[in-house]
């Protein structure tokens, strides 16, 4: 896809780095150091697989001080060898350009503000009051519903659905198939059938948001739903009404946080892993993929809940004996007190 | 969004409540007690939370009888205040009112019955042999098969899926990128390779159902794929051919319940949960979050299978340890036995 | 569905069978042994439920040589029942026909290769650049990327989103809600806040792939992610970026895949697993439903990993002891040390 190149030099000052060997190179694309060829650049960003910096054919690498010292390629040393490569990545590979203005087949509704260079694409569907700043690209088959605004420069790939008053900041990424703002899962029972209670609140997404294919997060039921700034969601995860998660968050695939959850800043959160609701999750916590949390997280650090994997057959027999762990409890504590008389007996005795 | 408003006496008598105070406070909107401000309404469901009633600048709240008494505010006196809440909640928050008719960006099939006052809104694709019934709003961009059948006052949002020859009844509430009737997961082995197995079944949907955003039901194979009345699916759940789901059941997201199973009647499930195939779930059973349900449940009752979350240091010791279970039970036995031969041994020299 | 019928004799020939009993039965439709009636063939996979056969109103089976022993009614033998009935089935219930053609509510891009007899439906968006091949059915809705390159005879149903650039073997079948290509979870931290790395690689998918509704498979950070031939996936499940699965591997609904995981040819995953990232997984692994996979595997066989399911109140014990495992494993060995000592005393006592 990218046809733009740079020489090495460009690139190190634009990554604030600093070249070693030849800044003449000229670079075209970003590769991985297995696969890397002619004009393309690699990364080392683990010492650990240092000697890959001897196999590649990379044009040139981008590393860190230290493994610099060895590397016969012409280098760009720079302190985060891996955000380097990102900006580098970034340059060479932009976000594919967007036609400018809404194309015929979109339907537009009334008294909306759509900025002249928003680009809304074919088979898109945007309610009435709808505001889409600067910048925005709103692709195929994308459905926005009535009072949304969207900031500026986002994007929103095909089949993402915006419900009605959601209200999402600058630079927004959805994947296709998100969908914001669906009610939440807000039920009473009442006379042996449930009644469906209406949800009222909004999702309201930050700035600098990335939201992943097929993931859903649902609109307060009075409250808002909130999304910090500099959240990165994966695909197909779950959000239930009220939650909130804290700025510069991650969340890999599958997750569900069922509703009015709170999570902290800078969290990481494993792929599968499960929150039940009205918990609250402090800061900088790392929960393990496949992990449920079912109490809430004071402390900052890393937790897990997985049960180990094994051959189906050695499986049987742990799980078997699982169910008499609190019998083998009190027989332990059982024996430690018979031993321990018939220790004295014995002793009494032989002093006898 | 509400714009109406009602006296607190009104809405009293539209949930066959009790007014004490001033039944005249006018009210426009449900809000929680801690947010709630002029001409919004509470409620307390819980009386463990009373002292929010002192606190509250709400302009009238929705009590028990007991929680009634020390009440400072207007309130409205209901045997169950949650469901009155929901009730007084849907008053005050109609479902948006939907352009009646086919929008002209709409394509539909041949020989297909719509009523008069139903909404399909744009981008919406109907196939052949359509049945839609009065008062169905099917928003923006919903895809419907051929030969489907859609009840009275349904609301699917954008984006829903539903494939031929599915059956739906009255007041479903389906939310955006819902799949209803794709092919279940139907393989024979073959020769070295799968043979696909057509699924030719159904899925028949009772009243009063709501399913959840990017939700999945799949078609039966031969047979049909049965929800029942009254059964609610929150966000993200898979359902997969020849399920049987009960009236009144409610699930929670990202349960995914394999082929053939049979669920009862007023059963609720945790989210994450799953549940293999070919089982039989009793009535009224209680499913945890992030529980596998490997066998038949015969008897009502609260079930649960989660490995506990713990700090990932202690996670590892536990880890380790639970390799040994069958060996600790082994030891154990052994011990009991040679302190019992040893106990007995001494107790004969010491009355010999 | 199925208007057409044949003889029993001919769809024995059809699959390679013998027929046993009245060959000219006409035979319109597939069904289970329960449902069966007038017109319908049945068939019977394993012997344990034999007993259906003497209680069916089919009108014809599918068994095997050794079922076919006792089986009063007209019947077909094959080395494999249940394929023989795949293949029938398939006989009897062809994809529904489409409409060959552009449909005038799509919009192509400019410099497509679209085959003569392919069908694309209303509201279909496809990009420029791209390639698909004869007998391929585009439904509703779906989104494709630029440059994509879709093979012959696949169907897309409605709403599926292809991203830009993938490549699609013959004869997929993808269900709704698909989303192929979307951006893998790629993150570097750099100055307190994540910075994307953009995703260059692309899907590619070979022939005779399944993929279920609402799943999505991430194109590669910089390679490709890769589905081999005949790899069946269902519904709801996420495949990350740099995934490579094997030829006929086949995974159940809600399976998670992190990213740069190889999984081999023939393997069989449980719904609801999980893989963690960079892991490899050797050919012929069966993997339990709701099982993690923390660690490669490099033999086949049967792995699991799954808490058992119990009563609330029984499992709170054994959640309540797991923590004590340790300390069990210590005071167990501290037994057995004090019992021999006690032991050799006695004893020496006795000797004494």
């Amino acid at each position: 896809m990218s046809t733009a190149s740079y020489r090495l030099a460009e690139l190190a000052a634009h990554i604030g780095g600093e070249v070693r060997g030849d800044g003449e190179v000229r670079i075209h694309q970003v590769a991985t150091l297995e696969s890397a060829g002619l004009g393309q650049i690699g990364f080392l960003a683990n010492s650990k697989y240092r000697e890959q910096l001897a196999a590649t054919r990379a044009a040139a690498v981008i590393v860190s001080a230290a493994d610099a010292e060895g590397c016969a390629l012409p280098c760009i040393v720079s302190r985060n060898p891996y955000a380097g490569f990102a900006r580098i990545s970034a340059l060479l590979n932009p976000a594919p350009a967007a036609q400018v203005g809404v194309h015929p087949a979109a339907a537009i509704g009334a008294e909306c503000t759509i900025a002249a260079d928003a680009a809304i694409d074919a088979n898109v569907v945007i309610g009435d009051g709808v505001t889409i700043s600067a910048g925005t690209v709103i692709m195929a088959g994308c459905v926005i519903g009535n009072g949304v605004s969207i900031g500026a420069n986002c994007r929103l790939y095909p089949h993402v659905t915006v419900y009605h008053g959601c209200v999402i900041g600058n630079r927004l990424i959805a994947h296709s198939g998100a969908v914001i703002g669906a009610d939440g899962f807000g039920l009473a029972w009442d006379e042996g059938r449930w009644l469906k209670i209406p949800q009222i609140g909004r999702v309201v997404i930050g700035n600098d948001v990335e939201i992943g294919a097929n993931t859903t997060i649902d609109r307060g039921a009075l409250d808002d739903t909130v999304i910090g700034d500099d959240v990165k969601l994966d695909n197909q995860i779950q959000i239930a009404h009220n939650v909130k998660i804290g700025d510069h968050t991650a969340i890999a695939g599958c997750v569900g946080i069922a509703g009015s959850t709170t999570i902290g800043k800078y969290c990481r959160i494993g792929g599968s892993a499960g929150i039940i609701g009205h918990l609250t999750i402090a800061d900088n916590v790392e929960i393990s993929a496949f992990s449920l949390v079912s109490k809430s997280i004071t402390e900052a650090g890393s937790y897990t809940g997985i049960f180990p994997l094994s051959r189906k057959e050695e499986w049987r027999k742990t799980a078997a004996q699982l169910r008499h762990l609190d019998d083998f409890a009190q027989r332990i504590k059982q024996l430690e007190k018979q031993l321990a008389a018939l220790q004295s007996q014995t002793n009494d005795e032989e002093n006898a």
